[in-house]
C-alpha cells in the first residue's frame, strides 16, 4: 500500500457505516436496483478496479469498502492508494472482488462519497502545495454541506490542511456585528472570556490594523484579518510579534495565495475548499473475467 | 415578488424542516453560539438582508426560511427573489427581521443550504441557456451529494432542468456491465420487460451505431448515446427517427453542449451539475438600526 | 432447498434488519421477555419447526430469519421453502435451532412477518392463478400499511405479481380530479409530459370510451380502465390496438378476474392482495430433546 | 359529531404526527406527488368528503387529520363520525376543505391508515355484538402489524374490544413450552412471581382440566383455555368458580364465538381481528365547486 | 468469574449497542479524541484492567464491553465479576486488551455507563440488604433518567431490588387526583377495572387507614400506604391480612427502612435508588507493557 | 419573576422537544396514562404549582414547559423562578393550568428533567458559593449522563460553574497514558499542537512540580494539578506565574474545596456535580378547584 502524505486517523466505522447504510437506502429506493436484478446472474462475479480519471488526493475510501460491504460482506476490498495518498491519473485505488450484482448497485454510493471527499482533499492539497517554505498552515470553514461537516474536515485534513471550528460551540470567533452588539471589540473580547470555558480559544475578526492593536491588547488568541491587501497583512505580522495567531481569509485561491502565505500569517482560511471543491473524477472499471 | 423564470413545486416542508433541523444541531453542537451568546444582548434585534455576490439562480430558499424560525419563530423572513428566479449580483433575494440572536446563530446553516441548491440551479441554468432553441433538455444524474439527492433534483429543476431517475429503483438503465452480465443488448432489454412493472420505463447506454440499431429492434424506450461525437450523435438521431428518446452523455460541459444539442437528441445529461457545481455566493448584509 | 415458483432478489439486508430491530424492540418492550426468562433455563435449547398450517406461498423468511439471529447471532435457521416456493398445509418451512430463551422470544416477531407477508404472497399468487393462459399480469397498488410499503410489493413479486407505482414520485397517474383540475384529459397529459422526466411514465384513469380515444390521442403509455364491464373493456382493448398498456381496475376478485383476463387487457390492479390479505397461518412446533 | 359507541381516550397527538410524516415520505417519495404538481394549479382548492362505501366502525381519524394538515396546516378537516361511531354504507366521515393539491396529495396515507384500523374496529366490533348479553370481553393478541402495534390496539379499543399484553413485558404468560423448560406448571407459576414485579399479573395457557386445577393451585391470576370445546369450556368455568380470570382461545371467529361465550368465560382473544381484518372501503369525494 | 448475588437476565444486546452508538457519538464529537490521534502511536497496545475504587455491586458490563468493541471489534474483555456480584474495593472486574487508541478513546463512555449503573445497582442492595430476613421486597419507581428508565431498571434488579411500573402503560396505579377526579375511590377502582384488560394490575394510594378499607372492598390489587408511620403500617398490614399487596412509600431511606420492613409490608419503594444514586467508583488502570 | 443569579442563555428549543417527546414516548409507552384515562373526565380542569421540597438552584424548566406542552399546547405554564435563579423550601416555581389529563400525564416527565437538572445546578452552586472571593471557578468534566451531556452542563452554567471539555474533540487534555505513549510530556505536547488546528487549546495533567515545569515549557495552555495537596498547589500557582491556566483536580468535595480555592488556582474541576448530584426535591401540587 502506498504511504500517504498526510497520516490521518480513520474516522470512527460505526458513523461511517450509518452514513453509508442512509446513503444506499437513498439510492436503493423501495425496489432495489431493478436494473442488475434483471439482467445480472445472481451468481455473476465481478472483479473491478477502482481508478482515478485525473490526479488527485485520496479521501473516503472508508465509505467506499462501507458501501460494497453493506450489501455483501462477502466483498473483497483491497486498497492501494489509502486516503492522504496521491494518485496519479488511471491509477488504481483499490480493487474489489466479489459477487457481481451487490458489487454494481453498491457503486454509486461508493463513488458519490470517495470522489466528493477526494474533491476536497484535492483541492486542499493543492492550496497547502502552494504555501510550502512558509509557515502558513491552510484552514478550513464551516462553509461545508449540510449533514457532512465532520466528514468534509476529515478530507481537508487529509489533503495536509488543518481544521477551524466545527460548531459554533468549539470556540469563540468575534465577527463585526458581535462587536457591533457589544458595544466595541475590547468589550466583546472580555465578555467572551467571562462567560467561556477555559479550554475555549477566542478569536476576533478585524478589518483594519487599529482594530488589530484593540484586540491584541483584550487579550484575543487569535485575530482573523479579513480581505487585507498582502502589504496590510506583512504589517500585521509585524505588529503583531507573535503575540497571537493571525488568520487571513477572504479572496483566498490559487492564484492569491502564495502573496498571502508569504506575508507571515499563520494561517489561511478558504471556504472553497469545502464549498466548491470539484468532486474528483473516480471510476470503476469491470474486468473481463 | 419576482416571478420565477421556472415555475417549481415546493419542496414537502416537513422534509425541509427536518433537515435544517439536523444542520442546526450540526452546526450549534452541544453548548450552541457561544459567541453570540457572549456578545449580544437578549434584547437586541437585526435587520439583515440576503444578497448576491454574483450573478445566478436561487434554490433553496424554504431551507433559508426554516433555518432562522426553527431557532425563533418570530423571525419574519420576505422573500423578494424566490426560487426558480435570477438574481443579479448585489440584488436583495430576502429581508430578515427579528431577535438578533437567533439570526445570527442560523446565518451559516441558511447560506450553507441555499448557496449549495442556488450554485446547482445556477449551474443547471447556464446549461440551459446554452441549448436554448433546440428541443434538448438537460437532465441531472445519480451523481449526488449523499443524503441531499431530493434536494439536489430540485435544485436541478429551479435550473430549469429535468430530473433523471433518482435511485436504482424507479427506471431500469442498462449499462455495459449489464449488457455482458445478460448475454447481449436484446436480452437484457428482455429480460428487464419480463421482470418490471409497467409504469418503469427502460433506458439502454449504448457506445456505437451497431448497438443503437439492436436497442431500436428490441424496444428499449429511451438510448443513452455514450461519449458520441456530434456527428455519431447527429445519425443517431436521423437512424432513430423518433422511435425512442435519445439521451447524449459524457463530456458535456459549457464548451461542448451547444453542439451536442444541436444534433437533435432529446437529452443531455451532466453529472458536473449536481456534483462539481460551485457554491452561489450569498451573504447576510447587517442593517444598521 | 425447494425451487420458488418465482425466483426474486432478496432485499436489502440492512432494511430488513432495521426493520426487525424496530419490531423486536416493540415487543420486547422495557423489560424483555419476562416469562421466558423466569421460566426457561439459559442452558436450553430448542429445535423448532416453522411449518405452515394451511397451504400458501411463502415471502419474508429473511425477517423471520433476522427475527432469531438479531437475538443470538448463533441460532441456526435453515430454510426448506424459499420465498416464492408454494407450501402445503403441515409442510415444514424452515428448522431454528440454538438457545431455547432467544427462540422463544424471536417467535412472534418472526411470524407476524412472514404470516403478514406470506399471507400477502398468497393472495397474489391465487389471483395470479386465476389469469394463467391469458396475457394479463397482476398488479398491485399503493393500498399498502404504512411504512411496510417495499416489504409489501416485494411479497406481491413472491406472488407472481408486478408492482404498480411506489409513491407518488415515481410515474404520472392521472385521474378524474386532475382531468378536471387541468382542464381536460389532453391537457393533462400534456402538462405531465412537459414537466416530467424521460424516464417517467404517463398513465390515466378513464371511465369511458370516448375518454380512451382522447387518452390514446394524446399519447398516453397507459390508460387504467375504471370499473368497466368486460364487454366494455374487450371494445377498450380492440379500439386501443396496442398503442398503449391497459390495466384494468375496480371491483377485482377472485370471482371476476377470470373474464377480466379474457378480454385481453395487460394488466389488472387489485388493492386487497395488500390492503386485505388474510396473514398466513404459520407456526412454530416445538421438538421435545 | 355522532357519539362513539365507545368513547376511546386519544393516542398522543405526537406520536400520530411521527407515523404519519413517515407514512407521508413513503408515500411522497424523493420528488412528491409530480401528477398534482403537473396537472393542478395551485390556486385551486378542494371541497373533500371522506364518506364510507360500507357500514362499519370508525377508528384512526387522528391519522387522517394529520396527513392533511402535515402537508398543509391550512387545511381544515371536520369530522361527523368520530372514532369508536359506527357509519353506515355512504355516509359522511369527514369533510376536507382547502388547497386541492395537498388534499389530493395526502389521500392514500389518510386512506392507508383511517381505512386498516376501521377495519381492525370493524371486525372487532362484530365479535363484540355476537357476544352481547355474556360477561365475556373480546381481546387482541400480539398478533399485530410490526411497527403498528400501539395503533392497532387502539383500533381495538374503537371495537368495544380490550387489550392483552402490549409487549413481553407486560405481563407474564406461560405456554407449554415453558412449563416444559421450568419443570411443571406450579414450578413455572412459581418462577414466574418471585422474579416479577407485584404490578405483573400471571396468566398460564392450559389445554386440559386436570391442568387448570394446577394452574388455580398454583395462584394464576388468569388462565388460557386453549381450543377447548365448549364443553370444556363450561367445566372450567365450574370448576374455576371465579378465582381465576379465564380466557378462551383459538378457533374463534363469528360462527363459533356467541357459543364459547356462552359457556362463561371471561375472555375470548382474538388474533383475526387485528393480523386479518380486511380494511374498511373508505373514499374521499371531491365535491365540484 | 465470580457468581453473581442475584442471577439477572441480560439486556437485549442490539438495544445496549444503540444506546452505546449514542454515547460514543456523544463524547467523540466531530473529530474524534484528538489528544490519543496526536499522542499515541496506531501501533501501540494497551492492557488495562477496570477496578472498583470503592466497593459496591455491579451492573451495566454490557455497555462496557460494548464501549470498547464498537471502537474496535478486536479488543478482548474479560470479565471476572459479572453484573449481579458485588466487588471490593481495589477488586479487578475486568481486564481489556488491545490496541490502545480505541480503549483510550472508549474509557469514559464505558466508565459513565457501568459506573451510573453500579451506583444504582449499589444503592439498591443497600437497601435490600437492610430489609433481609423479612418478607419485604425493595421495589423502584418511575423516577429515573429521561432515556435511560429500562436500563436503570435493570440495575435495580442487578441490586436485589424489583421494579415497579415501566411506564404509564402497565399498570393502574390510582393516586389522590385521580381519586378526586373520579368521585371517590371506589368509582376510581371500578373505572379501572371496566377499562383495563385483564393483564392490567390495579393499585391505589392512600393515607389514611378508612382509605384503606375502602380500597380493599373495591378490590385493588395493592394499595400503596403513603408516608404512613410504622405504626400505621403495621395496622394496616393487620387489618389487610394479605387480601392485597401492601407497597410503603414515602421518606425511604437507610434509616428509615429496617423499622418500615418489620411493619410486614410486601413491598418497599424508593425514588433515591435510581434517581439520586452516587456513581460507583470505577477507575481503568493500564499496566505498563 | 425572580432574577437569576446567573443569566444563561436558553438551550435551543428543538433540541429540548426531541428530548422530551422521546421522554414522554418511554413514560406513555405503548397504551398511555391509562390511569388517568379511566379516573379523569375529559373535561376536567387542574391548576397545579411546581414547587420546591427543598432549597435549591433551579435548571431546566425549558423541559419541564415543553413535557406539558407537548401533550397539549393549550396548557398554560407560568414561571416565577427562572432557570438560574434560587428557590426556597416549598417556594412556587410555576404555574400550570390546563386540562387535568394531560397535566397529570406528562408530571412525572416534567419532574424527572427539572429534578435532575436542578440537582446538578444545586449542587455547583453550592462549591461556587465555597470559592467565592477567590479567583476559582468551579468546573465540570465528561462524567456525565450519556445521553444527557449538553444539557447537563448547561445545568452546569446554571449553578454558576463552567464547562470543560463537552467531548474528547474540543481540546486536547493530554493525561499520563498520553505521555508515556508520546515518549515523554514535551514530547506530547508537540505531538499536539502540530496536528491541532489552532483553536484547540491544550491542556496537560501533571502529578508532580517538575512536570509542571516542563510543561510550561513545552507551552501547554493549561495545566491540570491532579490530586495535589492545597501547599502543593500553592507552590505550582507561585512557579507558574501567570503563564499558564492552572486547574486543581481529584478529591474536590464540600469539605476540600475552599483550601484548594485560597491555593489561587484559576479552576476546580468535579466529576461529582455532575455524576453523582442528588435529584432536587420538587413537586406538584394541584389545587381544589
Amino acid at each position: 500500500m502506498k504511504k500517504p502524505v498526510i497520516p490521518v486517523e480513520p474516522l470512527p466505522a460505526f458513523l461511517v457505516a450509518d452514513a453509508v447504510r442512509s446513503a444506499l437506502a437513498e439510492d436503493l429506493g423501495r425496489a432495489g436496483d431493478i436494473t442488475t436484478a434483471a439482467t445480472v446472474p445472481a451468481s455473476a462475479r465481478a472483479h473491478a478496479v477502482l481508478a482515478a480519471r485525473e490526479p488527485g488526493r485520496i479521501a473516503g475510501l472508508d465509505f467506499c469498502i462501507a458501501a460494497f460491504r453493506t450489501l455483501d460482506p462477502s466483498i473483497d476490498v483491497s486498497i492501494s492508494v489509502p486516503d492522504g495518498a496521491d494518485v496519479a491519473r488511471g491509477e488504481a485505488i483499490a480493487v474489489i472482488r466479489g459477487p457481481a450484482r451487490p458489487i454494481l448497485s453498491a457503486e454509486r454510493v461508493a463513488l458519490n462519497f470517495t470522489g466528493r471527499l477526494s474533491g476536497i482533499a484535492t483541492a486542499t492539497a493543492h492550496l497547502v502545495s502552494l504555501v510550502a517554505g512558509t509557515p502558513a498552515r491552510v484552514t478550513c470553514t464551516r462553509k461545508t454541506t449540510p449533514g457532512l461537516r465532520a466528514f468534509e474536515k476529515y478530507a481537508v485534513r487529509c489533503g495536509g490542511g488543518y481544521n477551524h471550528r466545527f460548531a459554533l460551540d468549539d470556540g469563540i470567533l468575534i465577527k463585526d456585528n458581535h462587536i457591533v452588539a457589544a458595544g466595541g471589540l475590547t468589550r466583546a473580547i472580555a465578555a467572551a472570556r467571562s462567560s467561556a470555558g477555559h479550554m475555549v480559544h477566542v478569536e476576533v475578526e478585524v478589518d483594519r490594523l487599529d482594530q488589530l492593536e484593540e484586540a491584541l491588547a483584550a487579550g484575543a488568541n487569535s485575530i482573523l484579518l479579513d480581505n487585507m491587501s498582502p502589504d496590510l497583512l506583512r504589517e500585521a505580522v509585524r505588529r503583531t510579534g507573535g503575540r497571537a495567531v493571525l488568520e487571513a481569509s477572504g479572496n483566498i485561491n490559487a492564484t492569491t495565495i502564495a502573496a498571502v502565505a508569504a506575508t507571515g500569517v499563520d494561517l489561511i482560511s478558504s471556504g472553497a475548499i469545502t464549498h466548491s471543491a470539484k468532486c474528483l473524477d473516480l471510476g470503476l472499471d469491470f474486468q473481463t473475467a
